[in-house]
């Protein structure tokens, strides 16, 4: 059985939101009891990633850390159209990823107690974000 | 088809252990011919990652460059409940993976000839680590 | 529905290249109209990544930054067998993915509009690479 659902997920500039909550909605909306749910965002310069949903300073380090990975408005960039987030942005999205694939198992998403699955904004103003949620089972 | 199965991998602190004959062994299992084998790791300071297993000096050059790009006890990190190594694997598994999906041919995962399949465990202290292996044929 | 297909692409030395409708002529080829197509690259110094696919200067800074976070010839490195690009070809492909599981929608990729998919050269010297499709619907 395959459902397909489109997500729009609203940023407010760069950061990342948890989107746990959407994509499990989007599992239970499937009625699939075991499988999986692949997660992909049709953008470039925003991205996919895991991480911990606890304690909201790993978000903060996890920009901390990215700035200095794929710097801002580098002079080295020669793909600057858009400004000094431009670059960084693909650059970021290319570290990270833009599709997860996480199974299903009792009808639900088998994250493991920690995880959050989360929408990262690369760039610094607000975007509205396509997502394409697929669940196989 | 799907077949799932969970696996529990013991670690003996920060490092690459390879897990490739436990996910074959899934595989086997589930007696799928053609399909998908996804791994999923149910953890924020873990992840998973494909690699060269022939030579180990490749997992050490791993180490030496991610603790460049996250390195153990930065200053501007935040989030160090856990100590020095906390934040930094957060960030280790956010530049690697906690999925990956491996397809399967005549019955075997479909690597190629250098390719193994790692955990990377990215605390220091020794961990059992819960993963969820989905097999679809 | 499960469809495998082989792809053997021949790189030129480090770059990227795009392998989109290479991709998109396996999904039509397998009829199948709504899925998931697994991209799945059998070496460990190359990969596969999604970035834009409009401006060729993304595709020069992302070797800029790349260069920078995985250097030839670091020092450091014990696994030189093969020259100044042999360790760091398998950190820049840790550093992005083998495997990458895109939507089917339609009977074709539903990528955005200006992503495309990559192949990664990571070496200096050409090579053949293999890939393998499966697709799920």
């Amino acid at each position: 059985m395959i459902h397909q659902a489109s997500l729009q997920i609203k940023t407010s500039g760069r950061g990342l939101i948890e989107i746990t909550d959407r994509v499990a909605e989007c599992v239970v909306q499937s009625g699939v009891k075991s499988g999986i749910a692949n997660v992909f965002l049709q953008h470039t310069s925003a991205s996919l990633t895991i991480t911990e949903n606890a304690d909201p300073t790993v978000l903060d380090d996890l920009e901390t850390i990215f700035l200095r990975l794929a710097p801002d408005g580098d002079p080295e960039y020669r793909h600057d159209y858009e400004g000094d987030d431009d670059m960084a942005a693909h650059i970021r999205s290319v570290l990270t990823s833009n599709e997860l694939s996480v199974p299903i198992s009792n009808g639900q998403l088998a994250l493991g107690t920690w995880q959050g699955l989360f929408l990262w904004e690369h760039r610094y103003r607000a975007h509205s974000r396509s997502l394409l949620i697929t669940i196989m089972g």
